[in-house]
Protein backbone atom coordinates (compact mmCIF):
# COMPACT_ATOMS: atom_id res chain seq x y z
CA UNK A 1 0.00 0.00 0.00
CA UNK A 2 1.04 3.32 -0.46
CA UNK A 3 1.51 5.95 1.92
CA UNK A 4 -1.80 8.41 1.06
CA UNK A 5 -1.08 12.27 0.19
CA UNK A 6 -2.45 13.57 3.67
CA UNK A 7 -4.13 16.24 2.05
CA UNK A 8 -6.47 13.32 1.28
CA UNK A 9 -7.34 12.84 5.10
CA UNK A 10 -8.81 16.26 5.31
CA UNK A 11 -11.96 17.85 3.49
CA UNK A 12 -11.95 20.62 0.46
CA UNK A 13 -15.46 21.15 1.12
CA UNK A 14 -14.12 24.65 3.37
CA UNK A 15 -11.64 25.54 1.39
CA UNK A 16 -11.17 29.27 1.22
CA UNK A 17 -9.51 28.94 -2.04
CA UNK A 18 -12.47 27.54 -3.73
CA UNK A 19 -14.59 29.91 -2.23
CA UNK A 20 -12.56 32.75 -3.35
CA UNK A 21 -12.58 30.94 -7.03
CA UNK A 22 -16.01 30.51 -7.11
CA UNK A 23 -16.82 34.35 -6.94
CA UNK A 24 -13.68 35.63 -8.24
CA UNK A 25 -12.43 32.27 -10.92
CA UNK A 26 -14.60 33.29 -13.72
CA UNK A 27 -13.21 34.06 -16.89
CA UNK A 28 -12.59 37.68 -17.63
CA UNK A 29 -12.99 38.85 -14.05
CA UNK A 30 -9.57 39.48 -13.03
CA UNK A 31 -9.28 41.20 -16.06
CA UNK A 32 -11.75 43.56 -14.87
CA UNK A 33 -10.30 43.96 -11.31
CA UNK A 34 -7.02 44.72 -13.09
CA UNK A 35 -8.53 47.55 -15.04
CA UNK A 36 -10.37 48.98 -12.24
CA UNK A 37 -7.09 49.46 -10.02
CA UNK A 38 -5.64 50.59 -13.26
CA UNK A 39 -8.32 53.97 -12.64
CA UNK A 40 -10.17 52.14 -15.53
CA UNK A 41 -13.98 52.61 -14.11
CA UNK A 42 -16.33 53.42 -16.21
CA UNK A 43 -18.10 50.55 -17.98
CA UNK A 44 -17.14 52.13 -21.59
CA UNK A 45 -13.57 52.73 -20.98
CA UNK A 46 -13.57 48.94 -19.82
CA UNK A 47 -15.29 47.98 -22.77
CA UNK A 48 -12.48 49.52 -24.73
CA UNK A 49 -9.37 48.13 -22.74
CA UNK A 50 -10.99 44.82 -22.18
CA UNK A 51 -13.45 43.78 -24.89
CA UNK A 52 -15.40 41.73 -23.33
CA UNK A 53 -18.91 41.28 -24.61
CA UNK A 54 -21.39 43.77 -23.27
CA UNK A 55 -23.43 41.72 -21.21
CA UNK A 56 -20.32 39.31 -20.08
CA UNK A 57 -19.32 42.64 -18.79
CA UNK A 58 -22.42 43.87 -17.47
CA UNK A 59 -22.82 40.46 -15.34
CA UNK A 60 -19.15 40.20 -13.89
CA UNK A 61 -19.12 43.81 -12.91
CA UNK A 62 -22.47 42.75 -11.53
CA UNK A 63 -21.14 39.69 -9.92
CA UNK A 64 -18.43 42.01 -8.32
CA UNK A 65 -20.96 44.50 -6.68
CA UNK A 66 -23.11 41.73 -4.98
CA UNK A 67 -19.90 40.08 -3.67
CA UNK A 68 -18.51 43.99 -1.96
CA UNK A 69 -15.67 43.31 -4.13
CA UNK A 70 -16.71 46.56 -6.17
CA UNK A 71 -19.20 49.88 -5.40
CA UNK A 72 -21.51 52.06 -7.67
CA UNK A 73 -20.33 55.44 -8.08
CA UNK A 74 -22.89 57.83 -9.56
CA UNK A 75 -21.54 60.55 -11.67
CA UNK A 76 -23.14 62.36 -14.44
CA UNK A 77 -21.26 63.74 -17.52
CA UNK A 78 -23.04 67.53 -19.13
CA UNK A 79 -26.06 66.78 -20.83
CA UNK A 80 -26.33 63.23 -19.67
CA UNK A 81 -28.27 60.52 -17.30
CA UNK A 82 -26.78 59.67 -14.19
CA UNK A 83 -24.52 56.72 -14.73
CA UNK A 84 -22.45 54.82 -12.67
CA UNK A 85 -18.20 54.25 -12.16
CA UNK A 86 -16.92 51.15 -10.49
CA UNK A 87 -14.53 51.58 -7.57
CA UNK A 88 -12.85 49.07 -5.80
CA UNK A 89 -14.07 48.40 -1.93
CA UNK A 90 -11.65 47.44 0.96
CA UNK A 91 -12.39 44.33 0.45
CA UNK A 92 -11.51 44.81 -3.95
CA UNK A 93 -8.52 46.04 -2.67
CA UNK A 94 -7.73 43.34 -0.68
CA UNK A 95 -7.46 41.51 -3.59
CA UNK A 96 -4.69 43.15 -5.19
CA UNK A 97 -1.94 40.67 -4.35
CA UNK A 98 -3.58 38.02 -6.45
CA UNK A 99 -3.60 40.51 -9.10
CA UNK A 100 0.76 41.09 -8.70
CA UNK A 101 1.23 37.78 -8.24
CA UNK A 102 -0.23 37.21 -11.48
CA UNK A 103 1.63 39.77 -13.03
CA UNK A 104 5.16 39.09 -11.22
CA UNK A 105 4.30 35.53 -12.74
CA UNK A 106 3.30 36.54 -16.54
CA UNK A 107 6.29 39.39 -16.56
CA UNK A 108 9.06 35.79 -15.19
CA UNK A 109 7.46 34.02 -18.23
CA UNK A 110 5.34 35.63 -20.68
CA UNK A 111 6.48 38.86 -21.31
CA UNK A 112 7.61 40.64 -24.64
CA UNK A 113 11.76 40.57 -24.99
CA UNK A 114 11.29 44.41 -23.56
CA UNK A 115 9.84 43.55 -20.73
CA UNK A 116 6.28 43.44 -18.99
CA UNK A 117 3.86 46.66 -19.97
CA UNK A 118 3.37 47.57 -16.43
CA UNK A 119 5.17 48.07 -13.15
CA UNK A 120 4.01 48.69 -9.77
CA UNK A 121 5.44 51.54 -7.50
CA UNK A 122 5.47 52.35 -4.04
CA UNK A 123 3.31 55.88 -4.04
CA UNK A 124 5.58 57.63 -1.68
CA UNK A 125 8.80 56.55 -2.80
CA UNK A 126 8.56 55.32 -6.42
CA UNK A 127 10.07 52.50 -5.93
CA UNK A 128 8.94 49.20 -8.07
CA UNK A 129 6.79 46.53 -5.76
CA UNK A 130 6.76 43.22 -5.27
CA UNK A 131 5.40 40.54 -3.36
CA UNK A 132 7.73 38.36 -0.31
CA UNK A 133 6.71 35.86 1.21
CA UNK A 134 8.03 36.15 4.62
CA UNK A 135 7.11 33.95 7.78
CA UNK A 136 5.95 34.74 11.14
CA UNK A 137 9.61 34.41 12.25
CA UNK A 138 10.83 36.94 9.95
CA UNK A 139 12.40 34.34 7.42
CA UNK A 140 11.66 35.09 3.94
CA UNK A 141 11.29 32.46 2.12
CA UNK A 142 12.73 32.18 -1.85
CA UNK A 143 11.88 28.75 -2.82
CA UNK A 144 7.66 27.77 -2.94
CA UNK A 145 9.52 24.19 -1.77
CA UNK A 146 10.37 25.88 1.83
CA UNK A 147 6.39 26.09 2.34
CA UNK A 148 4.04 22.98 3.58
CA UNK A 149 0.53 23.16 3.84
CA UNK A 150 -0.94 22.22 7.69
CA UNK A 151 -4.44 21.65 8.79
CA UNK A 152 -5.50 25.35 10.32
CA UNK A 153 -8.39 25.97 12.65
CA UNK A 154 -11.26 25.44 10.08
CA UNK A 155 -9.88 21.94 8.89
CA UNK A 156 -12.59 19.25 8.38
CA UNK A 157 -11.98 15.18 8.43
CA UNK A 158 -13.44 13.94 5.34
CA UNK B 1 -13.88 67.15 -21.21
CA UNK B 2 -13.20 64.54 -18.26
CA UNK B 3 -9.39 63.65 -18.03
CA UNK B 4 -9.29 60.07 -19.05
CA UNK B 5 -7.84 57.44 -17.01
CA UNK B 6 -4.25 57.38 -17.86
CA UNK B 7 -3.75 53.32 -18.53
CA UNK B 8 -6.23 54.27 -22.10
CA UNK B 9 -3.23 55.59 -23.49
CA UNK B 10 -1.48 52.21 -23.17
CA UNK B 11 -2.35 48.99 -24.71
CA UNK B 12 -3.49 45.84 -22.92
CA UNK B 13 -2.41 43.36 -25.70
CA UNK B 14 0.62 42.53 -24.19
CA UNK B 15 -0.91 42.48 -20.88
CA UNK B 16 1.10 39.56 -18.41
CA UNK B 17 -1.90 39.56 -16.35
CA UNK B 18 -3.83 38.44 -19.48
CA UNK B 19 -1.33 35.89 -20.77
CA UNK B 20 -1.36 34.61 -17.21
CA UNK B 21 -4.79 33.97 -17.58
CA UNK B 22 -5.18 33.10 -20.86
CA UNK B 23 -3.27 29.81 -19.49
CA UNK B 24 -4.42 29.22 -15.66
CA UNK B 25 -7.51 31.60 -15.44
CA UNK B 26 -9.69 28.64 -16.81
CA UNK B 27 -12.65 27.46 -13.90
CA UNK B 28 -10.74 24.66 -12.08
CA UNK B 29 -6.52 25.36 -13.20
CA UNK B 30 -6.52 27.07 -9.47
CA UNK B 31 -8.44 24.15 -7.80
CA UNK B 32 -5.74 21.52 -9.34
CA UNK B 33 -2.50 23.48 -8.77
CA UNK B 34 -4.12 23.79 -4.85
CA UNK B 35 -4.25 20.00 -4.91
CA UNK B 36 -0.72 19.64 -6.84
CA UNK B 37 0.53 21.98 -4.16
CA UNK B 38 -0.98 20.00 -1.52
CA UNK B 39 0.87 16.60 -2.46
CA UNK B 40 -2.51 15.25 -4.09
CA UNK B 41 -0.52 14.51 -7.52
CA UNK B 42 -2.21 11.12 -8.64
CA UNK B 43 -5.73 11.74 -11.59
CA UNK B 44 -7.85 9.71 -9.11
CA UNK B 45 -6.73 11.68 -6.11
CA UNK B 46 -7.27 14.76 -7.79
CA UNK B 47 -10.72 13.23 -8.94
CA UNK B 48 -11.41 12.55 -5.26
CA UNK B 49 -10.73 15.94 -4.19
CA UNK B 50 -12.04 18.08 -6.78
CA UNK B 51 -15.20 16.47 -8.03
CA UNK B 52 -13.76 17.64 -11.70
CA UNK B 53 -15.39 15.83 -14.00
CA UNK B 54 -13.06 13.24 -15.55
CA UNK B 55 -12.90 14.90 -19.29
CA UNK B 56 -12.19 18.25 -17.74
CA UNK B 57 -9.31 17.06 -15.34
CA UNK B 58 -7.68 15.39 -18.24
CA UNK B 59 -8.12 18.47 -20.45
CA UNK B 60 -6.80 21.09 -17.67
CA UNK B 61 -3.74 18.59 -16.56
CA UNK B 62 -2.94 18.46 -20.20
CA UNK B 63 -2.95 21.98 -20.54
CA UNK B 64 -0.74 22.69 -17.25
CA UNK B 65 1.69 20.24 -18.97
CA UNK B 66 2.24 21.93 -22.29
CA UNK B 67 2.85 24.84 -20.76
CA UNK B 68 5.49 22.95 -18.50
CA UNK B 69 3.83 24.33 -15.31
CA UNK B 70 3.32 20.82 -14.58
CA UNK B 71 5.60 17.47 -15.39
CA UNK B 72 4.41 14.07 -15.85
CA UNK B 73 6.22 11.48 -13.73
CA UNK B 74 5.98 7.60 -14.53
CA UNK B 75 4.72 5.23 -11.68
CA UNK B 76 3.71 1.53 -11.13
CA UNK B 77 1.46 0.29 -8.88
CA UNK B 78 2.13 -3.58 -8.33
CA UNK B 79 0.21 -5.38 -10.72
CA UNK B 80 -0.84 -2.42 -12.73
CA UNK B 81 -0.07 -0.39 -15.88
CA UNK B 82 2.10 2.29 -15.66
CA UNK B 83 0.39 5.88 -14.60
CA UNK B 84 1.39 9.09 -14.59
CA UNK B 85 1.40 11.74 -11.94
CA UNK B 86 1.97 15.08 -11.91
CA UNK B 87 4.71 17.34 -10.27
CA UNK B 88 4.93 21.21 -9.97
CA UNK B 89 7.72 22.54 -12.43
CA UNK B 90 9.74 25.49 -11.27
CA UNK B 91 7.38 27.46 -12.92
CA UNK B 92 4.47 25.95 -11.82
CA UNK B 93 5.71 26.42 -8.03
CA UNK B 94 6.34 29.88 -8.89
CA UNK B 95 2.72 30.20 -9.20
CA UNK B 96 2.59 29.56 -5.69
CA UNK B 97 1.55 33.42 -4.43
CA UNK B 98 -1.17 33.27 -6.65
CA UNK B 99 -2.73 30.78 -4.41
CA UNK B 100 -1.42 32.14 -1.31
CA UNK B 101 -2.92 35.25 -2.21
CA UNK B 102 -6.30 33.65 -2.82
CA UNK B 103 -6.22 31.68 0.26
CA UNK B 104 -5.39 34.58 2.49
CA UNK B 105 -7.85 36.60 0.76
CA UNK B 106 -10.31 33.84 1.27
CA UNK B 107 -9.43 33.02 5.07
CA UNK B 108 -10.21 36.92 5.20
CA UNK B 109 -13.38 36.98 3.89
CA UNK B 110 -15.02 33.92 3.30
CA UNK B 111 -13.89 31.36 6.01
CA UNK B 112 -16.16 29.21 8.42
CA UNK B 113 -15.94 30.68 11.89
CA UNK B 114 -13.32 28.50 13.14
CA UNK B 115 -11.43 29.57 10.52
CA UNK B 116 -9.61 28.81 7.57
CA UNK B 117 -8.76 24.70 6.59
CA UNK B 118 -4.92 24.50 6.11
CA UNK B 119 -2.37 27.10 7.28
CA UNK B 120 1.09 27.45 5.30
CA UNK B 121 4.32 27.30 7.50
CA UNK B 122 7.70 27.12 7.08
CA UNK B 123 9.31 23.74 6.70
CA UNK B 124 12.32 25.37 8.70
CA UNK B 125 10.54 26.71 11.91
CA UNK B 126 7.31 26.29 11.41
CA UNK B 127 6.10 29.77 11.87
CA UNK B 128 2.57 30.32 9.59
CA UNK B 129 3.75 32.06 6.11
CA UNK B 130 2.12 35.09 4.59
CA UNK B 131 3.06 37.36 1.66
CA UNK B 132 4.19 40.71 1.96
CA UNK B 133 4.25 43.56 -0.49
CA UNK B 134 7.16 45.66 -0.39
CA UNK B 135 9.05 47.93 -2.91
CA UNK B 136 12.84 48.06 -3.94
CA UNK B 137 13.77 50.74 -1.04
CA UNK B 138 12.37 48.58 1.77
CA UNK B 139 9.04 49.83 2.29
CA UNK B 140 6.46 47.34 3.38
CA UNK B 141 2.94 48.04 2.14
CA UNK B 142 -0.27 47.98 4.44
CA UNK B 143 -2.50 49.52 1.94
CA UNK B 144 -3.08 48.92 -1.65
CA UNK B 145 -4.00 52.33 -2.03
CA UNK B 146 -0.09 53.06 -1.63
CA UNK B 147 0.62 51.19 -4.66
CA UNK B 148 0.56 53.20 -8.22
CA UNK B 149 0.74 51.26 -11.93
CA UNK B 150 3.40 53.03 -14.21
CA UNK B 151 4.12 51.94 -17.99
CA UNK B 152 6.69 49.10 -17.45
CA UNK B 153 9.81 48.29 -20.05
CA UNK B 154 7.50 46.88 -22.53
CA UNK B 155 4.44 49.64 -22.33
CA UNK B 156 2.94 49.58 -25.74
CA UNK B 157 0.62 52.94 -26.92
CA UNK B 158 -2.43 52.32 -27.75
Amino acid sequence: MRELPAALEWSADNCTVGRALAIVGEKWTFVVLREIFMGVRRFDDLRVRTNIPRQVLTDRLSRLVEHGILRREPYRDPGSRVRYEYRPTDKGFDLFPVLQALREWGDRYLADPAGGPLTTVHRDCGAPVNLVLRCADGHEIDKMREVVGRPGPGALRR
